[in-house]
């Protein structure tokens, strides 16, 4: 199964083809609209006041409700586009978007409206097709599940068993601790009264893989593998497996998870190695978490420099946009590690 | 520029393929074997007692001295094994190794001798390789560097300019701070005398690339390109771009890199971006930090399963390790971030 | 660059998305239309009696007329289908088509009207790609050109000079000798008047291209490249280089192309390597030709068995059908030289 | 699994890497070794003089007699190397050698001696990954055969049964018909008293390859992958399915393969579709045809160009060279056909 999105922010659509997709699923299309809503903008004060409905529509690959092998095409059309915005930055471009970097790969051709294809609207049909792979996988007994982890240094509390995950994706604000959950909300609400805005935190879990998938080398690894869809994901910075960063303060026999029998069946203790060993499956739950960087786009003046005279300017940037995407990114991260399951299981 | 690695740890020989290698390059073979010695082991308390010479011999792609363009490929031997430590464990896997998963994906058919294929041994022709793609890197103005960041939760002193890791090639404990690389040490070696291991982390920058490489898209991002070189080096766990996981942490008025002019070049006055916007270079450093676990083979008594019967067994590990892998690990992540700064170059 | 067709005969749309399509392109929507138009079927007694306007939208990838560097997605909407005559073949399939192939691969569940994935129809978003392929490459100095070689035994006379390709593209039928042409077009009404299809060939050249291009190995030799482009074309059996299949009756002496100088420039006097030589660009233009099969679908009653019972059965093809595809095979065939020229050239 | 290749004609070896064998393969090197005697020069009068005794060595990727699923690595030492003889013609290619386009490509430095890694040496690798994979292939009921169809327009029989082809493998002259074969040795024999070569083809058929596999997307289709393998073989110049060039001669009610049931098996009564409609194997012998041209190398005079001053000049090629690679390239072709196989199969 391989991907292409396609589509501008400000465009007549956005979309996504599948291509090797199995033949005769049942296609929940209900499901993957579910999915859609999840990350569906303009739903309240935490994100952009940017309305869309978000319908998915599909092109292709679906015949009598099932899937037929055929690249499976789904478009999702844009509505509500304010392209006034934007012209203005094309040669003052705004710090750490994708501007300037898009600027000199396209030599000043890009579609800077909304971000064009650099917009965070692009995410929608990842989760499309991520909401695809984990019908896949629900029938071969894995799911996929995540919570935010943190937000502005509010952690929510430690994940102790991945079945703690499958509720939270009926919660609109998915934490395991609600307090937690509460104290992010209000940070999230600070920042965007500052015309700020900030970072966090997603961990994720796909449980239910099989044991002995994978190998250590380059192209094949697990944690290789994952990451390569993940960092496709815009504001993604950092992927870390298992116990991440922690590690690095770790002695060999904490890190270690010790192997156990549990219901007949070999299991680890804990799983401080995100279920991969030497980039080979071990059973247990692939956990990782990513690191969402702040969104770029502030209220505040920023530092610029203008493209056709060199001269350093004062930006700020007007428009609709999230003062935080972890929440936004939830359905996101799980769906591009259900696509990224499907890889690893030669889906 | 793709490899392809071989070998086992006590196997007749380990090496690579290097296919795409441009022609013409005057091979600087010695500076090729000045990489390996910085990784190789039995150089000092620190490391594994294991002996090896590590020589690197060419087996083709390189005639009169330069590259031809044909695949290149190096081999280096294998000395010193001691294979009867290892047979007694194909049934007891040892904790977090590949031992387990490996066993399960070959049907037992794996070769456990001194972690075979899943040795950190095969990191040697990792370095050979990416040695080669220094030099080509280097003929472009490109250089890569790395320090150890951190130790068992000893950090190195923060990174200001890349230019501070040019000399650190050339030291035996590449840290910014030797006091607290003594400290590092002593780490270590307590670690070693209790019979256990300790992770750390290496952070790397690759300075000079060109802006406007890369695409945000699946299989094109520079974040993905990176991440899936640097997690098939065995122990990795975590890739973390610019400023990294610190990035949940922070508000977007101190992530964004504001644009400043600087002798005539639109620079970022900060890079927390780590020299990526948009899965798209920007001209700035490329810089990431990894986390390495510590060494899973440790003395201290552990945890297993066997494996034919199903019952719980406690195990200990003989042979030779690395009480910490970051130091030998230092090369390696240099290496194999030149080859991924080559395929970002379309190389 | 890398595309994804998409679509279904009978579905809403078909389309193809483009990625890696160079920023700052000013396309030319006009010009992509007149290929499609080139390939259109229901114009006129040689082709499907199918009406289909054929019209391409852009969906995405294209700003201010220019390309952006974003993915390019391309649609054509069905208008002209007439679902009821298929559903009855499902269990009974047609001899030489997908039918049977698809059956096993999607265990029943493939679209069958029209061929769904499988028709020749998914040809025009191939067109319309292959159409921007070939602005890229004019920008470039780079030309693609083809002839109907043979239809049905009738061979058009030999190609001479590449640049006798040039004003093909203006022609309804495009042959060298339109002697040749007249009975072929004989050929094909006679064939059709009995109910029955024929098949041809196609020959094409790619002009222009630099010599150096390619490598000997598995996945970048020129051949290769360009076999797997036009494999994924319906209908192609077969691709012969240069001289062809009469290469297996020629002595060295007289395959061999002979190096001269022409206008100061390394070129061979004669082109029976078809422009490759140990799977590199010698610099000459690259020429190929392609077998394309008979239309599978004929009037004709054919043998069948009918998968529900294991029996025997007669069948008879309902429908609109090409009895010849070589003619609208050629911008198509043209097309995919284009879209494998730009991936030898690293587009 | 994929493979790379490494070594030239006149260096210290020449080597394959594979990866993604399966594990617990009980690897039969001396069926290995016999494919590759299949392929070895110097064993009569129509090869090259050269001598080698081609014994495959495994580096890594087996233990214990079995493949443990980490690369696996051969190599062939080289010994009879005349390098003296080829120096001479770096700046005067020989026609239809890769010298000239290998010369533009490595900027001058690429290794002749022998042809260097163009040489058609290279194939001893591409022989053992192909015995390889026909173990692999065997142990799922599938097996791969060819004959020598043609040499220099003379024609073995034409192929009635797969089955015909399973004996062959043991022939020193593959042929169905001797007496053919022995008009063929007699046309390679008079080419060679005239100094000059001759050109053949191929025919092989993959037999029990399951219905179902494949797509017709670029990538997928079987055709495709299969032509991909067989253009990496050095001096072949067309691939051709099932009925191949004689398609292009016929009508559809001849070409078309009816459906009939066999031991209550669904099959085709004749195979002109070489085993896949649609991009996809339908359970028929995948069939097919390859031109080989003739040696390039060749003793009687050629023109060349000096490519130091630009002046044309006559060229003699001394050396040892097979007067017709058709005989040895039966064993290649075989080989990358079951790596195909394996492709198509998703081993």
């Amino acid at each position: 199964m391989r991907y292409m999105i396609f589509g501008e922010s400000h465009g007549p659509c956005i979309g996504v083809v599948l291509e090797g997709v199995p033949a005769g699923l049942a296609l929940d299309l209900e499901a993957v609209q579910r999915e859609l809503d999840r990350r569906r903008p303009g739903q309240g004060e935490l994100s952009t006041a940017r309305k869309e409905a978000d319908r998915v529509q599909v092109l292709s690959g679906v015949f009598a409700g099932k899937t037929t092998g055929a690249p499976l095409a789904m478009m999702i059309e844009n509505t509500d586009q304010h392209s006034g915005d934007y012209e203005a930055l094309r040669y003052t471009p705004r710090p750490s978007h994708g501007d300037y970097a898009g600027f000199i790969k396209s030599k000043g051709c890009l579609d800077l409206r909304g971000g064009g294809h650099f917009s965070g609207r692009l995410t929608a049909p990842l989760v499309a097709a991520g909401a695809v792979a984990k019908q896949i996988l629900n029938e071969r007994g894995i799911w996929v599940g995540a919570h935010i982890s943190s937000i502005y240094g509010i952690s929510d509390r430690a994940l102790e068993d991945t079945e703690e995950l499958k509720p939270l994706a009926e919660k609109e604000f998915p934490v395991l601790d609600d307090t937690k959950g509460e104290a992010m909300r209000a940070a999230v609400l600070e920042a965007k009264e500052e015309g700020d805005s900030v970072g966090g935190a997603v961990e994720c879990a796909v449980t239910g893989m099989p044991a002995g998938l994978g190998a250590p080398d380059f192209g094949c690894n697990v944690e290789g593998v994952f990451a390569q869809y993940l960092f496709a994901v815009p504001a993604v910075k950092g992927v870390d497996f298992g116990a991440g960063v922690a590690l690095s303060l770790m002695r060999g026999s904490e890190a270690n998870d010790p192997f156990v029998v549990e219901d007949g069946k070999v299991v680890t203790k804990t799983n401080h190695a995100g279920g991969v060993n030497g980039g080979i499956t071990n059973g247990m739950p692939i956990t990782f978490e990513v690191t969402i960087r702040p969104t770029p786009s502030i209220a505040l003046p920023q530092e610029s420099v203008d493209l056709r005279t060199g001269e350093e300017v004062e930006i700020e940037i007007h428009g609709r946009h999230d003062p935080c995407i972890v929440l936004r990114a939830v359905p996101v991260i799980e769906g591009v590690a259900a696509l990224a399951a499907c890889q690893v299981l030669g889906i």
